[in-house]
């Protein structure tokens, strides 16, 4: 637990991305959070990339910070334990969150039992039918608009953008769920597709009005910004780099930079414009980004970082991901959002915790993502409060296993 | 309001994406956000796309369900309503949003007047220098592995993915502070730096332990799923899709529905491995493309829906967003995500509000974006307990103004 703003306990069945991430986040946040797991692994335990160990960088990834409880769902006694843990007492609990579709984890059944209880679903659609991040970004229009991408030929996202957005729903649902229960006793149940949140998000954009009231499908620009300049540029020895002037400051200080203000004075001009106006500069984007261009290609990118720095420029260059991890500060142990992790089966690495900062306050560590039931019997004992006899009858009928049934143990 | 989940006043200063974002999320929720402006308008209130009122598509978009007092911001005067706006009293106030650093609203200011006052203070990088969505992307590594890119041509994502997931991380960093405030009586200052928030999720998603561990770059893929199967397909009317097949049950529909079970039998046989593996159909994933490549090519998408939804495979047709706001029935109103509004200046089209569901309980309708100052004086009377005598005065001297200053009004 990085922060100690959330005091909840979340009880997670989830597999994927979206539904995890909401965990974590949560765990990140404060909140106790355990995961119940098949006996064995869930549907994504072994997903790539995966360590010669068979552990999966992506799951141990996506389930730090969390607890891990192990239980043979198939079989009643097993469900039973699930619901009796998500309706568990303390104004703290009673908490589920999930993307898998059961009914014996369906909100109106755990309402019986705890009538104030807080229940996330995280659907593809509405209707139950299934979609996933790369069906639903299909139809935002984004992948025809993306790179040299068109209807005809569109480019995938490889970023989970709508996982993602959907997971900081489901964890904002959770907590303003429990603010509410605070206040006033209610329950809550809360759903959310991620077809909705990907299509909602194009309505907060401006893109939904734009393409009803305008009736407009926004060409590719490559890698253009819209609606202002910006864009990719080469450096003389090899580099690119990503430049931006949004606001009137970042323009200033390209323009000063680049040392083109007699140019960009001849072209506004002969233009009629004022680049003042960062639309002006948006429909002159490429006899902008023709000086800018030559500016680059004649320095390398130490030259010009000096430049763009002392003039507060915005830009950036591009990086591989083994680049960002080895040579960018702002994902060293300085910044107080990393920190070290040596998960079993994996090795010591830098991992990430949450990217809020309270200043004022201290950063509490993270745990590594548990073995599959490394939790199952402190749950049980305290959680559940069963004796250590039930707990060991529990074991012996195979209902929950601990960490030596984890495949990867 | 959609939603009754929070009951909170927050003042947003903010402006482009990240800010604003976080502001109508806790909105639809059911918080009063009351956004400070500029007289005349901020720095985005002309940003594209704009209607032929001058009123700003991406402005009203993001604005929705708020109120706005329009101040001027350079004079002391002014900085002291916010001030006094931010610091006003009740126990689900004190509560400020903003990514714009200024001295006069540092979270220290501020807790002077207000000991349990929230200020989420959104950033470029912690250092407080500039980063924008495109500067912090190119550093991620996405855009070399984007549809054709490479670290020498970079593919840019259009969707500025990491200004929602900043936003929606703001959002339940203000849920949680209050919650911890109800609780505890402590207030917050709260700090999220977009760069954090792009680099974490590297982290999360197991992209920065395997750059660490593995010491690998993940290579461009076009539009195939990484870790499962899943691409996007031509059919024989010229129309395209997307289809994945990551879990079990998918991979099965897909096979049954494209008929293809003996080929798939031969070529795990060929390659002795099993598909039931999602990594062993990523290795092969050439040679299964190339047999649902060409079933989808002899059919039309019509005919493909037919069989694909009967079988529940995962899928969807790539769209622009004026075919998806035309024809996708997730998009219409019968969907209680959706509602028309009619904002000044704009005309009536259908907007989208929060995508969070509770279905047992009412849900509320939206009010449009706001002019600027179209709220100032119930503000004033009604937050600040200003008499009317001293509105007028605050008018008269230019300290605050209505919507007749709207440059669109």
């Amino acid at each position: 637990m990085n922060l100690n703003l959330l005091d909840l306990r979340v009880i997670e069945s989830s597999a994927f991305i979206a539904a995890p991430l909401a965990g974590l986040t949560l765990a990140q946040f404060g909140a106790d959070v355990i995961r119940v797991e098949m006996i064995g692994g869930g549907i994504d335990y072994g997903r790539l990339p995966l360590m010669p160990s068979g552990r999966s960088l992506y799951w141990t990834s996506l389930n730090k910070a969390k607890r891990s409880i192990a239980i043979d769902l198939r079989r009643p006694e097993g469900r039973e334990l699930v619901q009796a843990l998500v309706t568990a007492g303390g104004e703290n609990a009673g908490i589920l969150l999930t993307n898998i579709v059961s009914k014996w984890l369906d909100h109106g059944e755990l309402a019986k039992a705890r009538a104030d209880v807080i229940t996330c679903m995280i659907e593809g659609n509405q209707d139950g039918t299934t979609a996933v991040d790369y069906t639903v970004n299909a139809a935002t229009g984004y992948p025809a608009m993306t790179g040299p991408g068109s209807i005809d030929a569109p480019v995938n996202h490889v970023l989970p953008a709508w996982d993602i957005a959907c997971a900081f729903q489901a964890a904002l649902a959770i907590s303003a769920a429990v603010d509410r229960r605070r206040r006033s006793g209610m329950g809550a149940e809360l759903r959310l597709a991620l077809s909705d949140v990907a299509f909602t998000m194009l309505s907060h954009l401006g893109l939904a009005s734009e393409a009803q009231l305008l009736g407009e499908a926004r060409p590719s620009l490559g890698n253009h910004i819209y609606g202002a300049f910006g864009r990719d540029f080469a450096t003389a020895d090899g580099k690119r780099i990503m430049v931006a002037g949004i606001s009137a400051a970042q323009w200033a200080a390209l323009v000063k930079s680049c040392g083109m203000e007699a140019e960009i004075a001849a072209l506004e001009g002969r233009l009629g414009k004022s680049f003042a106006d960062e639309s002006a500069r948006f429909d002159a984007r490429e006899a902008i980004a023709a000086l800018v261009e030559g500016w680059c290609r004649a320095r390398t990118l130490a030259d010009i970082a000096v430049i763009f720095d002392r003039n507060r420029v915005c830009w950036g260059p591009y990086r591989t991901t083994p680049d960002l991890m080895a040579n960018d500060p702002r994902v060293r142990l300085g910044n107080p959002v990393w920190e070290t992790l040596d998960p079993v089966g994996i090795g010591a690495h830098r991992v990430a915790g949450s990217p809020l900062r309270t200043p004022a306050e201290p950063r509490g560590a993270m745990t590594p993502a548990p073995l599959l039931g490394q939790h199952t019997d402190e749950v049980l004992l305290g959680v559940l409060g069963l004796s250590s006899g039930a707990v060991g009858k529990l074991h012996d009928s195979g209902v929950v296993a601990g960490p030596e049934r984890d495949p990867t143990a």
